[in-house]
């Protein structure tokens, strides 16, 4: 059973478009592709140079004369839209949608998500053909996106629910972040070189130096290489210093 | 104080793409748009016809000669990459960065956002100079976008932090939801002309048929309007059997 929603392109006009478009879908991997009725041909020189590696997407494109046909097996249609219509229907936002489209998928129905032709966008009898609207948030004042940017973001948000991504990671390659054992370490060596040549002025600021010293490096979490390097470095700044006098 | 973070493109190479990209700032209402050093005039006839209604993005656009210089008065720089560089970095998912960009301006820092030249993406020197990475989530086998899509996704994502949208609407338009009262005096009407054409076969099954039917229509949250049309058609269904009969 396909896991994916079906991308169906509405009269597209250009064959680079839907080239585009496969660009785009393969991005968010996202591989079922529908055409009705396109007016250039999706697998000419223009539409796969356009598609930049995702010829398959194009090679394995349903062609269909009419959107009934296209939709005939599919238990549930998005339509995708900037323009409101004259309609009584339900809108989702592009993050929503994809939530909604794993729920229907996850009980073995089917979805397509249609996007309009380049410049006129969905005819309202092609909106009024599905169940449900998608309509992208953008800025209200300019919301016009070309077919493969409006296919990116839709599938963009179906992508991200297919994944765990931690929000925010650090990526430390080949090290790893310290242990407190080595940090401390680190530390209590800077702060005796420190010691040893006077940067402590007073007993009575050192705390405090030393407090906001640490917090600068802790900040960082630092790696075992990372903390490698600064021993080199506060030994190569000593021996300068010893040097120089 | 600008509210918004600024787009930067280290070396753009086509004036064509620069107008692009201001078409997607402007979907996404960013208007702060920075220059490195692009190789092609960014208000020539092709970037301004590629920005398609977003000029006045361009011709506010500034222009620098390096990177130190684009980022001088800003306090905090994230570096957009769609390849892992070997440096100790944290990296944010676009829409986290999104977040962290309002946390850092709300505090009055400004920020940066740094996309890199077409067909290289920056440079690791340029990356180096940030404070984090965005990395937006895209399937690992294709993630090559172009620089203006690359600018659409994190402009989506900062743009959705501005808004408040319902995931899921119903539009009614001119009309509303019905109230119960409205809904329950149709059902009646309903169930009535039913009952006199014969519909419920026999008064065992009438109960469940009228649970069905009512949930049939309660699912679709009928307007006023909408229960208005169902009127008409009953009658005119009913005066046919009449005329039939």
């Amino acid at each position: 059973m396909n896991n994916q929603p079906y991308i169906i392109l509405v009269n597209p006009q250009l064959a680079e478009n839907v080239g585009m478009t496969a660009r785009a879908m393969m991005n968010c991997g996202l591989y079922y592709l529908r055409l009705v009725n396109p007016r250039e041909n999706h697998l000419s020189e223009k539409a796969i140079s356009a598609s930049s590696n995702a010829e398959e997407i194009l090679q394995k494109a349903e062609v269909f004369a009419t959107l009934d046909e296209a939709i005939a097996d599919l238990h549930f249609v998005f339509a995708t839209t900037a323009r409101r219509r004259d309609m009584i229907k339900n809108i989702h936002t592009a993050d929503n949608a994809a939530q909604e489209v794993n729920t229907k998928i996850a009980k073995n129905e089917k979805c397509g998500i249609l996007f309009g032709p380049e410049r006129t966008g969905l005819h309202n009898d092609d909106v009024a053909i599905a169940d449900a609207i998608i309509e992208i948030p953008l800025n209200p004042e300019h919301t016009s996106l070309n077919l493969s940017q409006a296919v990116l973001l839709v599938g963009y948000e179906w992508y991200k629910t297919q994944i765990k991504v931690e929000s925010k990671q650090l990526i430390t390659n080949k090290t790893e972040v310290a242990d407190k054992k080595t940090v401390t370490k680190f530390f209590e060596f800077l702060e005796s070189e420190l010691e040893e040549c006077g940067n402590f002025k007073s007993d009575e600021k050192k705390p405090r130096m030393v407090r906001n010293l640490r917090n600068i490096f802790l900040r960082s979490e630092l790696t075992e290489q990372e903390i490698n390097t600064l021993y080199g470095v506060i030994n190569y700044l000593t021996n300068n210093q010893n040097n120089k006098s």
